[in-house]
């Protein structure tokens, strides 16, 4: 396998967003993306779609926290660690975030969402459309991510923070 | 907005499949990923999920295919153009592919999935799991996407190849 060292990775915009640590962990944040200008007209009929993956870079990652290959899911001590692939984590190789946000409006460069879990200023790298493929019908998920889904109690959706 | 050409993308693996264009295009390829031995530890637990985000470098795009913008949605010409981040296409600035993936099996530190549409030699950036909050409730995509769907026959899946 080629090294690829040589990939520089180049923010599209930047995540604007005043909402507290708790709407960002809820899935209740608005936020703002800043697509640079040079790359405006990417954004051209992205107003179609009502969702969108967002992928950012997660810039408060540690070199050390990269390093993590095991993790206590959502820090819950009672739950026996899972390697970071099998989480949302953001402890993990390449720090790239994923999330699905909902998409109020798009003004010029600017985009409104809800429910991205990034922080202020976070670099964004990628947005793609959600479309009826990413819908999946029947899936599984493991028993500890059940018993993490019945500790939330009100929050209409979910994020990666902590 | 700081510049980021210090980060360094790692790959954590790479794709394996011998499967035809056609079955990558089409969602039903079966492929392997093979996940460097530093980095096995962090597939622990992974078997408890049915599905996966898969992000991978799309390394076959070229340094010119990353200035394109716009596009006609999957080479249809009768479409209008969009832009780049209103369609899935490899052409974008960061060359990060996105796919859902059926995970079929781990067997130490390589998986087999189904419905990669990443070539052979690919590299892996990330796995995450798929969990009931990527699947949404009611969304909406244009007109041009509904086009395309219906061309479409007999595939139960769909790739953004091509």
């Amino acid at each position: 396998m080629k090294p690829l060292n040589a990939i520089r990775l180049e923010p599209i915009g930047v995540v604007q967003t005043k909402a507290s640590l708790d709407d960002l962990k809820h899935g209740t944040a608005t936020s703002k993306i800043v697509i640079k200008k040079e790359f405006s007209k990417g954004l051209d009929g992205i107003g179609g779609f009502s969702h969108l993956f967002v992928l950012f870079w997660m810039h408060k990652t540690s070199a050390s926290e990269k390093m993590i290959l095991k993790v206590h899911p959502r820090h819950r001590l009672y739950l026996p660690k899972q390697g970071v692939f099998a989480t949302r984590t953001q402890f993990r190789p390449n720090s790239i975030g994923l999330t699905v946000v909902k998409l109020v409006r798009r003004a010029g460069n600017t985009l409104t969402v809800k429910g991205l879990d990034a922080y202020e200023g976070t670099p964004v790298l990628d947005l793609k459309p959600y479309d009826p493929w990413d819908r999946l019908g029947k899936i599984h998920v493991p028993a500890w991510w059940k018993k993490l889904e019945k500790e939330k109690e009100r929050n209409e959706s979910a994020s990666h923070i902590g």
